[in-house]
């Protein structure tokens, strides 16, 4: 089993999802593997809203590199898992991941949202 | 320089999405790697709307195995290489990518959405 990835020296000390990683800030933690953690999103747009957010710092999508194919590979296996522990995976879900301003991005570490729980309207 | 992957026998001859990337339907390519390719959707979203698309057949997220890390990593890759490319990445853009019925997924070949041109709304 390889390190926990937040014992390297890749978080950030004033980002809310590297505390969240670290356990300094609480949350609803639905899946964890190698590369990320699932957790409950607290202001939901759906009635099923989880976050998956790798165990690396990374801005947005815009930096990720070749580097990070176990990673967010990794984050992407974690929310089918979810998906699955939560009961839609064949009903069906959502995932999206919003860049700067225009994508309506709000914490800067890479996120992708779990959405599902009912039939999902447009796209944005 | 590794084969494309649509070179060994991973590509369902009946799926659209395999049928772009054999160039047997054409499709506006902006971003080609070596695990993907990003072309424009003919039935647009959003100001901007691009498809990337995994040169394998899997059907949805739920399909994707620890095997295919290098493939969809490329994919997010080359969506970001895109957003670039058409000069959105600083202003933002949304990466969406729908899992059966609930999702709203209508090929079922895996496929990220690129959205950007405008502000975008709700994820859903």
């Amino acid at each position: 089993m390889r390190r926990p990835l937040f014992e390297r020296g890749v978080m950030d000390d004033n980002c809310i999802f590297c505390k969240i990683i670290k356990g300094e800030i609480p949350a609803e933690v639905l899946v964890e593997n190698e590369s990320a953690i699932v957790f409950k999103d607290i202001n939901p747009s759906a009635p099923i809203h989880y976050l998956g957010v790798p165990k690396e710092h990374i801005a947005t999508l815009n930096d990720v590199g070749a580097q990070h194919a176990e990673l967010v590979a990794g984050t992407l296996r974690a929310l089918a898992e979810a998906a699955d522990k939560l009961g839609v995976a064949e009903s069906g879900y959502r995932v999206v991941t919003n860049v700067n301003r225009d994508g309506g991005q709000e914490v800067f570490h890479l996120h992708l949202h779990l959405l599902s729980g009912r039939r999902l309207g447009k796209m944005g």
